[in-house]
């Protein structure tokens, strides 16, 4: 018995040896392929450059959906087509901040309104500002101290994680509730610190959320060395700011999300890969999301180069509206529920088109091992973190109907020096590192759709 | 006495994982302070923009000499010296290089001549270009299709690999050897394709070797770009090359490494941290490699800011000219042979100012797998690597002295975009990457002081 079993193991061994063999060929011919041949970065310069960035509801919005659907059929799609979703529409118009100091004359602050907040109207609205280092000193204050004040939220971004993101999340609090906070004890409008990890002044915006009842105050963001300023003129005297904006909600819109696959061999269960097709309405949204969507379709055209037969269906969607509302990442998974589809797992790329380093997992533990088992594939790609349990934002509604989620971890030290600014732009994307973000997608899409 | 071994073992093991939890406690420490108090990010600005690039026997190297041991004393060494070392002076002077096409017109080629090349003595040399794809196909040409030709070198940087390193690797050949190579079969000169993982037209220059007793003509490196214009040309023409170059070495002169170091409270056996302060003559010597000096001053400066009792001496070696001599390391070799100075351990940062992924380790297996049974400390750092076997090239004569010597490896996807070329600026520096370099540095320096 003993001697069977042995030779069984052994034999097993052999065969999952040979599969380790051919599966680390099969990863080497991805990254080969992709990183002499892949069509992302130079698709990533027409977007950026011929179309820029591409706020939800935008003209540049519905070009970058024409220009999704060619390039998905140029890959190679068998079929390409456009969901459709209603979208919030949120403009910004102009806008400027100005500060009267001691010496009685005003200075203009560079500053962005934060998404989805409201204006002024087109008129002034000023008061003496009040400065507050976190949630708990405000919470602290009396609401007399507040009423009719601006509220200045300085809080720093901290430097001390590794993660960048989670240094992100430590501070993203302030961005999505200061004007909420400040409107509830009576304050005119709210300054937040941005959320950024460099030394330098550039005003990062992004969204942010008011509350029923509560009435809808502006909030707008500094660049750090701005806030520095400020911080330093509140010390030793008062300080009047007056806002002047034209941003505001201006109802929905008709948009859409784009779709593009290739069928599966054997049956027509779903593998999605995807990022977000909008950007904020600064910069050119080249590492957020633009990355994410020449990353995905370099997915589908690597698959369809090297003719690697796809036992499952394997699905690109350049979701609608990531940043101001999420609604192109719910349409999909209320049509996915609707149309009874079977999915087999969905990954994102969203968080920067720099080396990857992991991909995080957000699903049962026994997927989560099994995929964990194959990480010695991943590690001479410099893809070594699996240990991390989320998924791309516009996964969430796939990942609650108890779909394995996953979402790309590229290197995140630079990502929120430009995250959601006029630095965003093609420049700061390199080749390689983009690249390598698709061949380890890819990778991982060859494994699930031969193993699941 | 099982029971009494595995009381022992759980005794063992509690004190282990004491150990650990103490070691885990200051790994966080050192980044904490690095990534908020860290100075290395605005004194590579210092010497990036004030003194600039830095060639060996340059004024500007001779400023920076002065800079760095100013920086030193800053940092809270004990001790600074300069060591005195004999280094080769090469200089570029005026270059050009221009091809005459078809039409009869001639026109201006980017170029660099390879450093250590001879020039044209001012005069123009000129011939008619013949292009190789390799070594293999130059070797099998017959001497007198190259006689009073100019070689061009067209050998492409290879994408394939993950570390940029190996594609570097695998060209660096072409710069060393083709001028050698060149002359031998009675050429008159060697253009090379760049060693550049970048698809643009920027050149990048990097020692070449002449070989005894084989006449020393010119060698110049050209850009990608005007590479693939050369070599689409040349498929259908005759082109004529003329070179005009006033370089060449300009004998020897005294120079000086800097050396600063904390003197080790239990013993003065040595641990040496350093980078090179000499760069090439183009750009700022930003990443190569004024990152590895800003980052080994930080790990002396994090020892005495966290008050970190050292057990050994902790020296920081700004080494000079190792980008065409490498005399600073194989002086600092020799002293140490001298003064019969035990050293324990060396490390260099030569690598770039990237994000740090490994430290490879070149040294007895016993100590390897001491080292690496400290890896899940490093882990939470983004440090993964430590399977490479390899040390920075200043080290080699401690490596030769069976000294153990290890080098960071940041990422290397966007170092040879840059490598020896007017883009090496501060400007392609990232704050945090560069500073975690340096904290992988202190926490493995800290790890070696206290275990060995």
């Amino acid at each position: 018995m003993k001697k069977i079993l042995g030779t069984t193991l052994l034999l097993l061994g052999v065969a999952v040896l040979g599969q380790t063999k051919e599966d680390s060929v099969q990863f080497n011919r991805i990254s080969t392929e992709i990183l002499n041949n892949g069509k992302g970065y130079n698709e990533l310069r027409e977007l950026t450059k011929n179309i820029g960035h591409r706020l939800s509801g935008s003209e540049a919005y519905e070009k970058s959906v024409k220009w999704a659907a060619q390039k998905l059929k140029d890959a190679g799609a068998d079929k390409v087509w456009l969901q459709e979703v209603m979208i919030p529409v949120w403009e910004r118009g102009k806008e400027s901040l100005h500060i009267k100091t001691a010496n009685g004359s005003w200075k203009n602050l560079k500053m962005l309104s934060l998404g989805n907040s409201e204006g002024t109207g087109g008129k002034d609205i000023s008061g003496e500002i009040i400065m507050v280092k976190s949630i708990e000193e405000y919470n602290a204050l009396p609401a007399e101290k507040v009423k009719d004040k601006i509220v200045f939220f300085n809080y720093p971004f901290s430097q001390s994680f590794i993660e960048t993101f989670k240094g992100y999340s430590d501070a993203a609090k302030y961005r999505v509730t200061a004007a909420a906070l400040t409107a509830k004890k009576g304050g005119k409008f709210a300054i937040i610190r941005s959320l950024s990890s460099a030394f330098d002044d550039v005003p990062h915006t992004g969204a942010m959320r008011y509350e029923d009842n509560v009435s809808k105050v502006p909030a707008v963001a500094v660049g750090n060395t701005t806030a520095d300023e400020l911080e330093t003129l509140l010390k030793n005297q008062k300080i009047t700011a007056k806002l002047n904006s034209n941003c505001g909600m201006k109802g929905e819109k008709l948009s859409h999300s784009v779709i593009g696959e290739i069928t599966g061999k054997k049956d027509q269960s779903v593998i999605v890969v995807g990022g977000h097709l909008d950007s904020w309405d600064v910069g050119e949204g080249a590492h957020d999301d633009g990355a994410g969507i020449v990353q995905s379709i370099e997915v589908l055209r690597t698959f369809k180069k090297l003719g690697i037969q796809n036992n499952h269906t394997i699905r690109v969607v350049c979701f609608a509206n990531e940043e101001n509302g999420v609604k192109g990442g719910v349409q999909y998974g209320k049509a996915v529920k609707e149309n009874n589809e079977k999915h087999l797992f969905a990954i994102e790329s969203d968080a920067g088109g720099f080396a990857p380093r992991g991909i995080a997992l957000d699903m049962d533990d026994t997927k989560r091992n099994q995929i964990k088992g194959w990480s010695k594939l991943f590690l001479p790609y410099g893809v070594y973190n699996f240990n991390e349990r989320f998924s791309g934002t516009d996964l969430y509604p796939l990942h609650d109907m108890g779909i394995p989620a996953a979402e790309l971890m590229p290197d995140s030290q630079r990502y929120f020096d430009i995250h959601h600014t006029e630095e965003d732009t093609f420049e700061k994307v390199n080749r390689r590192e983009l690249l390598l973000g698709a061949a380890a997608m890819t990778q991982m899409i060859y494994m699930i759709d031969k193993n699941w």
